[in-house]
């Protein structure tokens, strides 16, 4: 397959997939989630399973109505039951991937992390990663952490990279490049996130990650401008060719996130891992479209 | 006098005060120093002190010989010894700026910071201060800091707060918005600056930082877009209207510059402050317009 460079391609290589994911919809009764829900039932690459409130469960059963063969319609007390039943229809192998609605982060979280019943392994790493399409850059960039882990340990790291380099090679970029962030590319004690990277692209040349490119620490221009790296002196074949960003912390990711979607006009998507299915959680303030999109990206990632 | 806005805003203004400010460069010969000097010479605000380097003396003669009432040369025999003498005449009262040429960053800090000689009075905080004009942003945005203090305590914020709402006050904001930056607007304690910053808006409330407005924490879309506060349901005069935004480390703060430069084609200005004068340091992936208007930031900000 060739690589998926933007969302376009992404949902039309789904299409073409011609086998609809199953995705459980907590609290769908919003614009923004109705939105989402109805765009990939008509580009044809999922089918719902919608947990709606009583109240609202009109809206939701007016979308089965429009696509019977591919909405089934459940109806929950609250946000809590509706929640915990998501999981178990992921549990009993009915739902492929959980989708937040109108509900708060906190209370979906509560049965995703739940010990017993939940949908994270003991032992694993949750983690956010966003997919950004950015008009000034040629191709989809990932990145890692925008909302979950605060300042990523060395282990957490690993699962970062590797979480990340798996979409990667979803989407079709058989050696995905990834680059480390840091404010230069000295390794520097007074830093202790460079010396796990030093650390990490040893483990990189000792093929932990599979088939993938890793370099750093190094900027965000360095990353994404070849010329930047020219300037330098740099060169690697991550350096001006970054598809993915590793962030040192979730104050930089988050200032990423931000500053690409709000003043490039990126679009965005965004998904949990380490769960047993991929998570869409986005926020409150992001867009249709970039709800619409996330459901496509937890689409390509559970292929 | 009418806020300044953007580069060309700020470089008229400039002329229009007829009063040239006096600048010395150490090791002026690259092209992109030489186009910034030759152009604040047809700007006609500013005029240089140029200390060079003897195997390169002739290009900063033909400077002056195109502009001899408002260029100086001076012969260096390396680095060190120019470095110096450029302090040596801020000291003086010869300089009211110091410019980086093509000399390392390091080797100009060394003269700048000298515990004798320098330009760093005891006691007081150096930061770097950068100014963004992003082609999607109504106005400019200041920033701080993405260069030199790696996490800044809150005496360090103090200072960086007071400096940036100086260099506003000079550009004509009477009562500048200042935004502290966060992945949320959550003060917690796993995130000690945010409990720097709960003491820094009581700090705004008492008046220490003069006439501006303070919030925060808050996350760059807030700060910068007024629909993401709404979304949120947050208002306040900072919220979505933002003319400084304080970063938490340097990760984040070198993030926003690298991420708004590259992919939101914003120009970009930097200068150090804490010293008796402000001191111009881009850097070599800095291109000539960057170095341009980081000496128009210094000149306004001497004002």
């Amino acid at each position: 397959m060739n690589p998926i460079q933007n969302f376009r391609q992404l949902t039309s290589y789904l299409k073409s997939l011609n086998c609809r994911k199953r995705v459980a919809v907590v609290f769908p009764h919003d614009p923004h989630t109705e939105y989402a829900v109805r765009r990939a039932l008509e580009e044809e690459f999922a089918r719902f399973l919608l947990l709606a409130d009583k109240r609202y469960i009109h809206r939701a059963q007016a979308i089965c109505n429009e696509y019977p063969s591919y909405v089934t319609v459940y109806e929950a007390e609250d946000m809590d039951v509706a929640a915990r039943k998501a999981v178990e229809l992921v549990h009993n192998g009915e739902a492929d991937i959980l989708m937040k609605g109108i509900i708060n982060t906190d209370n979906l979280l509560k049965a995703v992390l739940d010990k017993e019943k939940g949908l994270l392994p003991k032992g694993r790493v949750l983690t956010h990663i966003t997919l950004a399409q950015i008009p000034t850059y040629p191709k989809f960039i990932f990145f890692s952490d925008s909302a979950v882990i605060l300042h990523p340990t060395y282990e957490q790291f690993k699962s970062m990279i590797a979480y990340a380099v798996s979409v990667c090679h979803h989407c079709g970029l058989e050696e995905p490049r990834v680059a480390l962030i840091h404010c230069s590319e000295k390794v520097n004690e007074k830093f202790p996130h460079t010396l796990d990277y030093a650390k990490l692209k040893v483990d990189a040349v000792n093929g932990i990650f599979g088939q993938m490119q890793l370099d750093g620490p190094m900027d965000v221009k360095t990353a994404c401008d070849i010329h930047s790296g020219d300037i330098k002196g740099l060169s690697s074949p991550v350096v001006g060719n970054a598809d993915v960003l590793i962030f040192p912390n979730i104050e930089s990711g988050n200032t990423f996130y931000k500053t690409v979607s709000l003043f490039a006009r990126a679009d965005m998507a965004g998904i949990l891992q380490g769960t047993i299915c991929p998570v869409v959680v986005t926020s409150r303030s992001d867009s249709s479209i970039s709800k619409y999109y996330s459901l496509a990206l937890a689409c390509i990632t559970e292929k």
